[in-house]
């Protein structure tokens, strides 16, 4: 479909644990930083209505980290597409509660690259 | 994020109909027709577990398009985004049956432009 460098496709990769290591840590500073911050970006988590712009989907992160759930990731299944400067990863999030409960979200990542760094533009998860 | 013409934008809003038209006829061929047929795409329909390449993801609108379930969509909150050959396209599907009840499907998809065609890349449907 396009000539993607694996430099390409590892900066991606990186960017796309980035998001998941932000989540797992609960850190707010971390998640903003992986986002495009632009009315333009949108975020479906599982079972909501799409927000769109980074203020709905910045605050969403905030009453998430702020709420009891504190959840492992294990992510398996990941794909990473790149075309130009925009890519797209699909990957199951595996995730593991304090009790050792579990459940998978199948998630798609867009990604744009903007000035040399990966920013998330795009995040839809489902169970 | 990017210069993007309203032209492009506009065909992006054709090939994202041309999807739903053919969810909408059950027409198998008009679904193919809308997909790239490559080994890297991906769909995740709601509940479904994520599928990968053209032979699952053409496999299960068979299976959908077969089975009993005839649906009206109406689209509403559309959104299209292209940067390059890349579109992303959010909107949500509000689905009617025979009887009339209906429910909404939030949808992420991605579509690429080759030899001047948008067709789809991704899909991620969830309730």
């Amino acid at each position: 479909m396009s000539e993607t460098s694996d430099t390409d496709v590892e900066a991606v990769r990186a960017a796309n644990r980035a998001f998941y290591a932000a989540f797992e840590a609960r850190d707010l500073d971390a998640m903003s930083e992986v986002w495009h911050h632009g009315d333009d970006v949108v975020c479906t988590h599982p079972g909501w209505r799409t927000l769109h712009g980074w203020g709905a989907v910045g605050a969403s992160w905030f009453a998430i980290f702020g709420g009891p759930q504190q959840l492992q990731v294990i992510l398996t299944n990941e794909r990473v597409q790149v075309v130009g400067d925009v890519a797209w990863a699909t990957v199951d999030e595996n995730l593991l509660d304090a009790e050792g409960s579990s459940g998978t979200i199948a998630a798609l990542n867009v990604l744009v690259r903007h000035e040399g760094t990966w920013r998330f533009v795009a995040h839809h998860g489902s169970p």
